[in-house]
């Protein structure tokens, strides 16, 4: 014979309390059910995407509950708002080891809240499950677009213009300075300097500011997620055009610039090592006016970085005008 | 520099190689942007839902990658059966130990593909990761019903019929069986009933044909996963009223009678073991009929096997009449 709250399962508990909060739309039922349901916004596409963080690949086992959680969310955050998508929701799995406490997972539920609330994503459901390994923690997100308007990765035209948000190559700069794996890896920078670099990996930023500015004016974006040079690359291919990137235009930090300064070789990291959650996109020259103007309102810096032309690939030329060559274009765990 | 195809990462090539057949749905632009689009039917609601499976808790490490994926779709489409909603499609994020290669691969793909036409819900896009831990399986599956009429598990009032669909604990005895934890695990059973267990315990038969009938009859509905007991001590619960459940009605198949008869403490597994992945729903007297006719239609078997009453918990009586006692209603990893 079965009672009431008595017989609630561990499971159920740590739901209750630790994840009921954050289940704000009516059709999360208070994640009471099986499943949740959501009437899609009118005349809308939805938008899908789903990307896992796993402790040990993705970030540190000593990095702050808050934080994972926060990235784990962004990551997806990031892919919406290059297709120019507003976020409605997400789902979330979570396989937990069992060294895993309440005080973690009651950080984890606050950064999660922290960060439902500031993109207006609420949890609409989720699965809790033991694991063996480390903790893996997977989002299901989507969003929404007028219909037939989600930006694709296809589209690029010969003429259009680059664009990308933010500054490129912080996250990667930060990620070598926390491994130490690079030779001299503190490059003589400032507290100050470290701390944005370290910042900059630890909790991206994604720009869903920028999503509406996206949607109304470019042709294609993708995130910056595993690296501008690959990624950059990938756009062209389904587009059909090849990207001319002019290295001088691109928008770096202070902190960037220091360590290339110190250590040339750190530019590769910068534009392959990935991490940035920027949006790069192509821009047709008659909006582009339009698009530094709707950024501009929306408080997302942007920077022309290039221009689409015939051909194939991503080139990326230096300052004095020669081809940079790299050793990988992008990150990959495979 | 980046140039084409030479370029594209080890990741890049594993999804082009074993997921893109499975994006069938224009809007998943052959798994080749960062995200998809998906025009949500007219009138409808969408009804998410996500499940994972670990290696090791879940499935055990042996078990063939077909069936292993299958597990990890099915899961989540019998939430989708038991919540009246049709499936329409899946996000997929995949955990791998770098032990795993393309044979595993190839077969893992191959059973999804094969449920994945079979049950109508094509892949819109994915995530793969390594993992130093095993391989975890995370679905987010996505669903339709007509606006307003996802069954819930709130619902139920006095006076209704219980109905569970299919056959009860015939997962929790093959599992049982397949650790060989019980004195006398063979319990005198032959081959075919051997058989019937195990596969069960392999492979979820979801009742995704049923869906219609709970949608159009059902007061409330759950999927029992977590066993019978609990499961519907939670309907009881947020429904607000009590279930009277009769154990001779209960629908067994001829291997769980003979386990049952072997060692009647095995009872207590069957009923509160989980992984069934049956629908058990509440049915007012007057559409009891419809709802048995519906069914039938569908093929689905289904058998009452008590009623709703004022109180409160999930109650189960012996053939004796007198009420059963479990020591835990349900299973949970915590």
């Amino acid at each position: 014979m079965a009672k009431d709250d008595d017989k609630l399962s561990a499971e159920d508990r740590l739901i209750a309390r630790f994840f009921q909060p954050l289940a704000t739309h009516p059709g999360a039922l208070g994640l009471t059910d099986d499943a949740a349901f959501l009437t899609p916004p009118a005349g809308c596409d939805l938008v899908l995407k789903t990307d896992a963080i796993v402790g040990g690949v993705h970030f540190f086992q000593d990095d702050a509950a808050r934080e994972v959680a926060r990235k784990a969310l962004r990551v997806n955050l990031s892919d919406l708002a290059a297709k120019g998508a507003a976020p409605l929701g997400f789902l979330l799995s979570l396989a937990l080891p069992k060294e895993i406490g309440d005080d973690w997972l009651s950080d984890f539920a606050e950064g999660l809240r922290a960060d439902a609330v500031e993109f207006g994503c609420p949890l609409f459901g989720g699965d809790t499950d033991r694991t063996p390994g480390p903790a893996t923690i997977s989002i299901a997100m989507f969003g929404s677009v007028p219909q037939g308007t989600m930006v694709r990765r296809a589209g690029a035209k010969a003429g259009d213009r680059v664009f990308v948000s933010g500054t490129i190559g912080d996250a990667a700069l930060g990620l070598a300075l926390r491994k130490k794996t690079h030779m001299g890896a503190d490059w003589t920078l400032n507290a100050a300097q470290r701390q944005h670099l370290a910042s900059r990996y630890l909790l991206p930023q994604p720009r869903n500011a920028l999503a509406e500015a996206v949607r109304t004016h470019a042709s294609a974006a993708m995130d910056v997620s595993d690296g501008l040079v690959g990624d950059l690359a990938k756009l062209a291919r389904v587009s059909g055009v090849a990207a001319e990137i002019a290295v001088a235009q691109m928008p770096l930090s202070d902190a960037a610039r220091a360590v290339i300064a110190a250590a040339p070789a750190m530019l590769e990291t910068a534009l392959t090592g990935g991490d940035d959650y920027e949006v790069v996109c192509t821009v047709a020259p008659e909006k582009a006016a339009g698009f530094h103007a709707a950024a501009q309102a929306a408080h997302v810096a942007v920077t022309e970085i290039g221009a689409i032309v015939a051909g194939e690939g991503a080139h990326f030329v230096g300052a004095d005008g020669k081809p940079l060559a790299f050793k990988r274009a992008s990150f990959s765990h495979f």
